[in-house]
């Protein structure tokens, strides 16, 4: 899959010392193969596990110049020498699955909050002036009180991965505000393009659906009513790598964010209107969904 | 110090199994104190490390009425058999200082975010209808945008303490939203009375200015301008209990706090007046409290 930068290269990131965490990942390998075909010099962490989006194929023919480490954040104790002269960081790697959250709420924290700490906090100190951009999640607003979802609208998280996205957001902030460092918070909604996980709904539930099609199965809605909204991977990664540059930007989260909605019961139609055959199968909320 | 009931005691304590964790603690101990005046079977909980509020000396002349077991919510296995059969837990453990989080911001953590979710999760499985009262802080509004802070301020915590703090009333919140547990969040301001501590400002400022004027020492104001409001303790437990017993409060979470303010400097001068002597130092913020 060749390389489609959308935004004009950046003469910023030519020889630039640039760490993706999670960059094994759907979004984190996009960024790094881009990242890479601008001249960075890139290395990226994962930790692999097989729960979570990283995959070693995400950046197959990139092996020779791209540096990677299996290393998994919460094992804070060797991030010193990965992250000595380091000038941004973009920080991807996370637990991002709703009902896992709820179903090991203690591993979601340790992950998406403890680890995070942890990385500000050798950040600080290896580090002092890193630029960080953190990819944090629109979930965290909860249900929509309006549409379009802005920057100002209320957060009242519906999980437990909202609420631990939520903190390490702050923490980011925060540290930008008390220490040299500077952060970027950017807010994604639902991510697609090529390399998305379709093994399961853990990264966006368009991943299952892709693979239901596929395989000749039907494609299950619950509700079929609610809106979505999408962005290609490709403009995530413009949006990643802009604010990796503009270090001078408002400190406050930004929303990545499509004008375009649609319903999942239209979009699976749509879906398989393009592929040429498919079912749709709308079903009624199952009970641990509808609590939660 | 008698215990002095300002709202008319409920029927509702007598016989009631009430748990308080950090119940040898400033607010702890004086709620605990007044359960058993109502007839509640008290046990607290507390992990009485010198750095935090809980003191054995709080809950002296209560041994035999009231059970007590030193311990630390981050070790969450014992918690099981200490929550069985308690109907209402006032949860007061914590860490409060706002400098202690920036200077180690992973204890802070761990105490006031990883054992409290871990709390939680052992609620919803030995007592699934429990009862909770989550003591959290106005701190996490940060910087007044006006005055007072009702509610509805937005939240900018402006230390890891603030940010732990409103993680962990989300989880209460979203607990209470998901499980058959019900939760109400308090948010405290400064409090004062017989008990508080004076070894040093963790708990609050004002007890190490107390001290200094015991021991004849200046009262040292970095600043002077700031206003302040305070709570009688005695309040506060009143809060506390009208918390515990009203199960259909709405779950959002309260602000505890007084209509008056004062200024740093004029409390000082009360104080020094109220004492007969003593003597104000007003300082400009060192390097440290001001970046924070």
């Amino acid at each position: 899959m060749p390389d489609a930068p959308f935004v004009a290269p950046s003469a910023f990131w030519e020889g630039r010392y640039v760490l993706v965490t999670g960059g094994f990942g759907f979004i984190g390998s996009t960024l790094a193969r881009r990242l890479c075909g601008q001249g960075a010099v890139v290395t990226v962490l994962d930790c692999l596990l097989p729960q979570f989006g990283g995959n070693r194929f995400n950046l197959q023919g990139y092996e020779d110049r791209i540096r990677s480490h299996v290393f998994d954040l919460r094992d804070g104790s060797a991030l010193e020498s990965l992250l000595e002269g380091q000038e941004v960081i973009f920080n991807l790697a996370g637990q991002t699955s709703h009902l896992d959250s709820i179903r090991d709420p203690e591993t979601d924290l340790d992950i998406n909050v403890t680890a995070q700490l942890r990385l500000l906090e050798r950040c600080r100190q290896v580090v002092p002036k890193v630029r960080l951009v953190y990819a944090s999640t629109r979930q965290l607003y909860g249900r929509p009180k309006y549409l379009p979802v802005d920057e100002g609208h209320p957060i009242y998280p519906v999980d437990v991965n909202g609420i631990n996205k939520y903190s390490a957001e702050m923490y980011h902030i925060l540290y930008s505000q008390i220490y040299e460092l500077s952060a970027c918070v950017l807010r994604l909604t639902n991510t697609i393009g090529p390399r998305m996980r379709i093994r399961d709904a853990r990264q966006t539930f368009l991943g299952i659906w892709v693979r239901q099609l596929i395989e000749g199965r039907p494609i299950e809605v619950w509700g079929g009513e609610q809106l979505r909204d999408f962005n290609d991977v490709e403009d995530v990664v413009d949006a990643l790598l802009i604010a990796g540059e503009q270090c001078d930007l408002p400190l406050e989260p930004y929303n990545l964010g499509s004008a375009e909605v649609i319903s999942l019961a239209d979009l699976a139609r749509l879906m398989i209107e393009i592929h040429g055959s498919g079912e749709l199968l709308v079903m009624p909320f199952p009970a641990e969904r509808k609590k939660n």
